[in-house]
């Protein structure tokens, strides 16, 4: 139960006050970190835990690991049109950490806290003996009264997403299963970028601000593209209806849809996407599409929000298929 | 790697939403907590991870695990004269976690949220497979400009500590040998009380204010008295003189003392007290002893702040030893 404490400051020191360039942190060397909320703006905080073996792999780079755990909180922010303010860093290291993996680690905290304009505030480091865990807490601000909640859409609203959908699940398949890409005719190409999707989301960061201009409701695909409209049907008292013909995927997704329709449309509900689904009034779509456009953020409208109770349904080949009664389409 | 979704939802509706009654939280159904500051008011934010077998024993009763891992954090917040608003609960369950432990954990929760007056924002619940971790931030609230620092004592203070030291130290050793109350001539309601005093800190959050108002200096000790001490005097570029008989100690640790000479010294640098350490200008020093009586939270003036360069010094019948280069008393 000792705790390693000099060894503790070692590492505050050498490791994580360098990232602490806010003057609110302190320079990590107080009991708490020193926030002062901007005149007119709300706080929007997340918080994600990631564990070895369950949200990534113990053998992935450390930079890699490092960006997940802040980027899904950034995810997070983004679609509540926030833009970040800066994290508080919880860090379990396993007993056989080393300091070439921290020094690591750090490097990709580095990258990102430039990347996306975020700084360490705080944070707390322990030996856990039990594998990697990271906790991150991000706050992000939004002007006062505009965070964009997932319970705002609207009969008439257009569904967006950003990006691709289904390419990080189809990466953790082929990180799994080493003949899957042969299986399944991916090529060398399909088969990096569907890796690389998987490894590192992209927080949409730079379509926060227009969705608190634009859109009724908001979240992150994390749970699959079908569950998280389900998400936002059932917290809106709406429903959703989504036309698979429409759904934005990448090439290596093309070629599983050809090859094996049923593990595509998986992918397609396999989380980890971190892509944004807005929900935006008719009027203001075409606004909003030359906006994200402008903005380097990509947005496809893929269905119609409807009255109803919470339901999603899809349309492929004029058909409507409802996805909760289907069983989360386990029938494809 | 799969996450058992329908699982968290489960225990979000059934076990935290109830915890969540701030209506920034919205009910944990949204991907993030929204936070309202107050006008005039900077934040203070701190993070503590605590894990089984490094913080806490695995057959504590849940409901003080979750009492520790919350008050750790909120003593944080009363050393830095914050108010406690909110916190986010980040949990890692272990493989064999059941429910009835998590109904407990949440009661443990529930009542200190409502002794303390704070209430859960948001977090994350993973199943690590590998032990318990409970890392909590919480977000606390101090007139702007106020946050007291432990780098801003100065010649002439006072140096303040609350309640008693070396208690949750004793503690842990009476839990780690059966036979050391016997050995030490401890009763058994020393044991009690001092089991107890490490079970569970007792953040000093009545003194919060007060520091806002008189301390030039403030943190919490919870790596030991002279250690703390230490990390104030470096922190402010100051020496501390500590009075050795002034320090207070539960009748326990006055049999101690009285028995075991070294093991006494060693419980009062021994950490986990989450006393309050405070430097007060002399001309204050009297106000301020008064104005913590009537706020129920007892202060007891150990020592003085001199000019120096980040030493302590401890008074012994008469005696001046340095605490840094006598290696932090293992001559005693």
């Amino acid at each position: 139960m000792s705790k390693d404490r000099p060894g503790e400051f070692e590492l505050i020191r050498k490791f994580f006050a360098p990232l602490a360039s806010d003057p609110g942190s302190l320079g990590l060397t107080d009991d708490a970190a020193v926030f002062v909320p901007e005149d007119g703006c709300d706080l929007v905080l997340t918080k994600d835990v990631l564990a070895s073996d369950v949200h990534f792999f113990r053998d992935d780079a450390p930079e890699t690991i490092a960006a997940k755990a802040l980027r899904v909180n950034l995810s997070d922010l983004a679609a509540k049109g926030a833009r970040p303010r800066g994290y508080l860093l919880g860090l379990a290291l396993p007993s056989d950490w080393t300091e070439g993996w921290l020094e690591r680690f750090c490097a990709g905290l580095k990258a990102d806290q430039s990347a996306f304009d975020i700084h360490l505030l705080g944070g707390d480091t322990i030996r856990s003996g039990n594998g990697l865990q990271v906790s991150i807490t991000a706050i992000g601000q939004v002007p006062a009264g505009r965070t964009v909640r997932r319970s705002g859409a609207n009969p008439d609203d257009v569904l967006f997403v950003t990006g691709t959908v289904g390419d990080a699940a189809a990466g953790l398949k082929i990180r799994l299963d080493g003949g899957f890409s042969a299986q399944n005719g991916l090529t060398a190409s399909d088969e990096r970028h569907l890796l690389d999707r998987y490894l590192l989301p992209r927080p949409r960061l730079a379509l926060a601000r227009l969705l608190t201009e634009y859109a009724s409701a908001s979240m992150d695909v994390s749970d699959g593209l079908f569950a998280d409209s389900a998400h936002m049907a059932m917290a809106s008292g709406v429903d959703i209806e989504i036309d698979l013909a429409r759904v934005p995927v990448s090439n290596g997704l093309k070629r599983l849809r050809s090859n094996a329709r049923s593990t595509y449309v998986a992918c397609l509900n396999g989380g980890d996407d971190y892509e944004i689904l807005a929900a935006v009034p008719s009027s203001r779509a075409t606004a909003f599409t030359k906006g994200a456009a402008s903005a380097g953020c990509p947005v496809t409208a893929i269905g119609t929000v409807l009255e109803g109770g919470g339901h999603v349904t899809c349309l492929e080949d004029g058909v409507r298929v409802d996805w909760q009664s289907a069983g989360g389409f386990t029938h494809f």
